[in-house]
């Protein structure tokens, strides 16, 4: 599927400083950067690094001197996804999971399943087979937490809203992630660009570790589960913050668009009728 | 300097499981490890893992059927430690981190930085130097959080702490991370076996990066600072549990050793009159 | 009904210090102490303090220097107990309640019912009938909070125990507090001697103001309801604490008893099938 | 000192429901209501409430269908205070405090005293005298927690303030009261009107109680000490709030006022050059 994604960024720097922005498109085996432009105005030094597991890509900006600050990225992604078969998504075992798999069981700063252990395993442990473990725990999530714009900030975690009910996506995210983790499922934090999401923003959803692969959750139920870019994955939003800012700085604007550059796309969701696992390889 | 650390712990798995330790000493280009033993009694399948960043070195273990179990490691270390002259450790810009040092200034789990931002810059963001700073907060937590077993558990975090002040080794290494990244200095926690640690037992503390090296800060004065073998660095404890345990599992014991193999061994903590940082490579 | 209870504590004031206990069965219209016994060894100033709505009567003993000091009380209580029919434990509107009972709709220390408002209207907000509202958060509350001594302490909260779901007697009230207070059902905390308590020791419970009666609800289900003999009550258990304790103070020992000091005592628990509210008055 | 007071509020009642607002300002001793008009548009039954020890004056409206409410609070109030002479206000031994005073040691729910019990006496415990204690945590909280409207909400408490160290005048009053109670000093908290706030509102601060007198203490210092108006006093904000609403309602618009009606007003603040305290009696 190709997408056209844009996002359009203004900060006010009243002093120099740095700002790190993470919403380029993941390069990965399978979704593939055709075109890209970023811009910044005015000119000011930027660096290209890419985290450890090449799970994120970020712009970091040198900005020198007290400026405004606009930063425009477009691009046209093609990216695959494939469905799993539900038979194929069985529980992996601790002892087949690699070094990498076995850090996103643990507890993070907005996941702290370490503290959901009891709870996740009263409300979902009976269930069999993992994938039904997560379908229903984004189920819950979907049908008990309100999605309510400027109900949380940016130290919301998993803990409080498992009691506090409210949210918006990374909030619905976070807590997916730490409900996973409480029952011994890897899981990873997803943002992204996403087609249909209204109104337009990044967009934070999840991956949950299933029969060896990562496949894509999303407790908010707002997009189609295909209509997704990948920007980042890491074990909660404070690894791929969208903008890390240091400095004396003012955030003035921003505007996201996600467009599909294909014709005929079929939104998918999960089904019970007809279940297989959708992953973004 | 070589040392000789031991360490022995007992389980009794009444269910098969998963047993992940992280016991063993980290091989870096300055700590070499001379000779290791590492025994399973009775057999079970075990496999050495190493994590991304060669960060830590763990050992899963592979119980299949109930059974008590115990294990012991002996190992004969030799590290290096340099000092590095109070001059050269100034404050590192986030211009020039790369990413993996970048994301140890992102709050986690144990060290939510984020909500100590303002705590932090009103207690020592006026004092000059990046050392300085480190040394200072050092300092506060060793004269105002109180050492006293058994007062928190494997849920306190470092929010916690620096309001109920009273911890243990594990305690005091998250409040200084957390400071630390709050006033943006990256740090991050050590695990490792210590000289002179009464009651002997693992030991935690923490490393920020000044001027371009890891330089290591025990809040809680117990020990010598050169007296340590690092088993593991990362975010904090939830990457660098001694034990991960997966299963219906009973800890039954634990003893631990660190004795230095050298004669000579001059005991060193950061003293004011003659400052100077000290590193493990 | 009549009781023989006892309570034996001991400290070590190794300070002159204050010690305020709250383990003196309460005086109400139903509930008579026909003998009673308060001995403190060696001889300090006490004096018999009792609470603005007399919910409880304390005891203060000014200890004016340092000393071992023992504490005893018997005391044979009668009380009554009433059953109310479940057709008349309505729905107590709020354009009804006088001041104190309005009061008791408050978050308090232990129970934050202002942030379990919409877990608790998800959870129970579509049972019919306010009984049954506190019936079945009473269930869940004794399906889904393992009681495990040694898990929680002095500070734990509500909000801590509807996630990490263990707790203790304490835990379990506040809980079944929050939850009704959530819900618009004013709820107090019961602290008192328990029949059948086993190891015998204090109990918690609380009561839900129902029809205009203080119906009692004990989410452990340990003992029978109505072999309870009230010490106090309260918004929760910093209003109510067995032992305030101010000074330099070891605590040494507790005994506590409760026996029935009348034959045919029938235990009795809320049954489906016989369904009356029990009210201590 | 005579005030005239007003304060206009607006709801819109979307169900039937209770409006319970604690805006009239308290009849005490020396605070004398000497003109007051209470407007209720359009009519609905209202009823004025005292709580338990007078410390609150309510008034619950019925509104028995949907509709806009608009209240109209107008008085003119005469009120005494007192300056007591440094050297009376002493502080007062448990043994000595009554069972009123005694339950303002009591934690409470925007107030964790019990959590800050160290913090409290590492950071004031050496300085001598109680009176100087609060001065100077009131002081710390002028000087380290910035006032920052919108930064907390209705949930934020003292324990989450002594660390993130922004809020609003609530929040400011939370810290300073649960700082006292650690302290084994009683607190409580304040609402009133205030003369020279800006922009005007209602205003929250905290009494402490020294010499055997409450004595009145504001860690914002927006306005003179002695330009407030009772509304209030309780253990924290969950006793006191302006307005408690069940039903579907949603909030439209506010304005308070309050201007001095006599001459010769000399704005009073504590000045450590002519120590004395102020109390509202």
């Amino acid at each position: 599927m190709k997408f056209k994604v844009t996002s359009e960024l203004s900060y006010q720097f009243n002093s120099p400083g740095t700002l790190i922005l993470n919403i380029h498109a993941l390069r990965t085996p399978d979704q593939t950067v055709l075109e890209e432009l970023h811009q910044v105005e005015p000119y000011f030094k930027s660096q290209e690094l890419v985290s450890a597991h090449a799970e994120n890509r970020f712009i970091r900006i040198e900005i020198d001197t007290p400026s405004p600050i606009h930063i425009k990225y477009e691009a046209l992604i093609e990216n695959a996804t494939a469905f799993i078969p539900a038979s194929e998504l069985y529980e992996v075992q601790v002892k087949d999971m690699d070094a990498l798999v076995l850090s996103y069981l643990n507890p993070s700063r907005y996941c702290q399943s370490d503290k959901l252990y009891r709870l996740a395993n009263n409300m979902f442990g009976y269930i069999d087979g993992a994938f039904n473990k997560v379908l229903a725990l984004t189920d819950w999530i979907y049908y008990n937490v309100e999605y309510l714009s400027g109900s949380t900030n940016s130290q919301t975690s998993a803990y409080d809203t498992v009691t506090e009910q409210a949210g918006v996506c990374r909030d619905f995210a976070h807590l997916g992630i730490a409900l996973c983790r409480a029952l011994t499922i890897p899981a990873r934090y997803f943002t992204g660009y996403s087609y249909k999401l209204s109104p337009p923003d990044f967009h934070a959803c999840f991956e949950a570790y299933l029969g060896g692969k990562w496949i894509i959750f999303d407790a908010t139920k707002l997009c189609p589960l295909n209509g997704l870019v990948k920007i980042a994955t890491g074990r909660d939003a404070a690894d791929t913050a969208i903008a890390s800012i240091f400095g004396d700085v003012l955030f003035t604007s921003i505007q996201v668009g996600c467009e599909i550059a294909d014709e005929n796309f079929v939104p998918f969701q999960y089904d019970k009728a007809d279940l297989k696992g959708l992953a973004y390889l």
